[in-house]
């Protein structure tokens, strides 16, 4: 019998994998990946079969069914399998899903933790999450509405927070700003919209609640996070279209 | 004129670290660190030479204008200067009064993200921060009180959140538990205390709301988070003292 381990991928570049990870996919027979891992993290593991299971925002919860069933498949023919996913496993990742379904199967799980997107982007942005006198409380949330749910009611998760990030929510940024304002947040509250954080292709778009949606549509095709609050006032007012790296150091100064 | 990087020591473990922090470690001429950073990290950068800056709790604004001013002189001596702190630096580090100090001084920073205690102590227990069904919002925040503030204001933010991870909170067990039960949260709620998060002296308390300043009792001094929510209900009923291993798989199954 293999074990399996829940790797966390980090936010995207490959030197923000913890080294625990990255021997991990060197030492890993098959490795299982979900299809926003980046090339140069899966060039880690050039050993191991690949096999992308390629969730983005679906997340059907037959396709999840079906990843258990090739981890638990996986476990019983290869020594070390590697289930790696975008960010840290424990958050927002259905891993609950799977460690129980390969526990029920008698197969030992280990998870790893992995950068989260929101540090990711606050190191990218060099903007911290809490601030004396500003943040110091810290909500991370996504959109999803459950059945029977008022079309608002996850929002209730950020009225008392200082700083808001919304996880799986560029594409529904619409929906988080009506969402937010609805819990009494003004329409100019700061926020910023980063897509790609940590790698090459990194955006960095300020705006406000108000004006998210327009934003929201500058955005390409890459994982984005959308952060709300106060602390962001310092990027407004800067470069329109994104920020690059120079602008971004006198934002955060 | 050197550079200084603020890099996330992770929850404890050394390969919990980023490749990318291990390695800036490898190339640091002075390394600045909290006390809480564990001995294995240290001795990644043998070559170093070591400033231990030992805030713990006690934070106070003096001590931050003296390690800020540490910061400078050391890189307008050395190429290379690591400020290491425990977990992330961009989550309840102080770390935007270090940049800004550093940005005003005309010196150059940028952020290494780490895995935040939450991250580390989550895939210790095998129980994802995030669940459906269950939990699809975590807030991380801290009982600091305000001067002229309600003295459970900052309970405010856990109000909506399903998941509540609270840093530097192991001495106010107390305080918290009033905090969170003043919000409406029932004495019930399930609670856990992770001390030493994925060093070899990990401790995992599971407990109740109404119950926490008793189980704190029990925590020795190292680093602590308490998390409460219902996705930690699994663990209640498990063996007092403090959870093994083999317990902490069956429960997370």
């Amino acid at each position: 019998m293999g074990k399996v381990y829940l790797v966390g991928a980090g936010p995207g570049a490959a030197d923000l994998l913890t080294v625990r990870a990255a021997r991990l996919l060197g030492q890993a027979d098959v490795l299982f990946h979900d299809a926003l891992v980046d090339d140069e993290v899966l060039a880690l593991a050039p050993q191991a079969r690949h096999v992308a299971v390629g969730k983005r925002c679906g997340q059907l919860s037959t396709v999840q069914q079906f990843i258990n069933r090739q981890l638990i498949d996986a476990a019983r023919r290869y020594s070390c399998v590697v289930r790696l996913k975008g960010g840290d496993p424990m958050l927002f990742g259905r891993a609950q899903e799977e460690i129980a379904a390969l526990a029920d199967a008698g197969i030992e799980v280990e998870a790893v933790p992995g950068i989260s997107a929101a540090f990711g982007a606050s190191s990218a942005l060099g903007l911290s999450l809490t601030r004396r006198g500003l943040s110091r409380s810290v909500v991370f949330l996504t959109p999803a509405v459950g059945s029977g749910e008022r079309p608002h009611a996850w929002a209730d998760a950020a009225r008392g927070a200082d700083t808001v990030v919304l996880y799986m929510a560029s594409r529904q940024a619409e929906v988080i700003a009506q969402g937010l304002m609805a819990t009494g947040m003004p329409p100019g509250r700061p926020a910023v919209l980063v897509e790609n954080a940590s790698l090459p292709g990194q955006r960095v778009l300020p705006t406000t609640l108000g004006q998210l949606p327009d934003t929201a549509r500058e955005l390409g095709g890459g994982p984005a996070l959308i952060m709300v609050g106060d602390i962001y006032a310092g990027l407004l007012g800067q470069a329109a279209g994104g920020l690059d790296e120079e602008s971004l150091r006198t934002a955060a100064a």
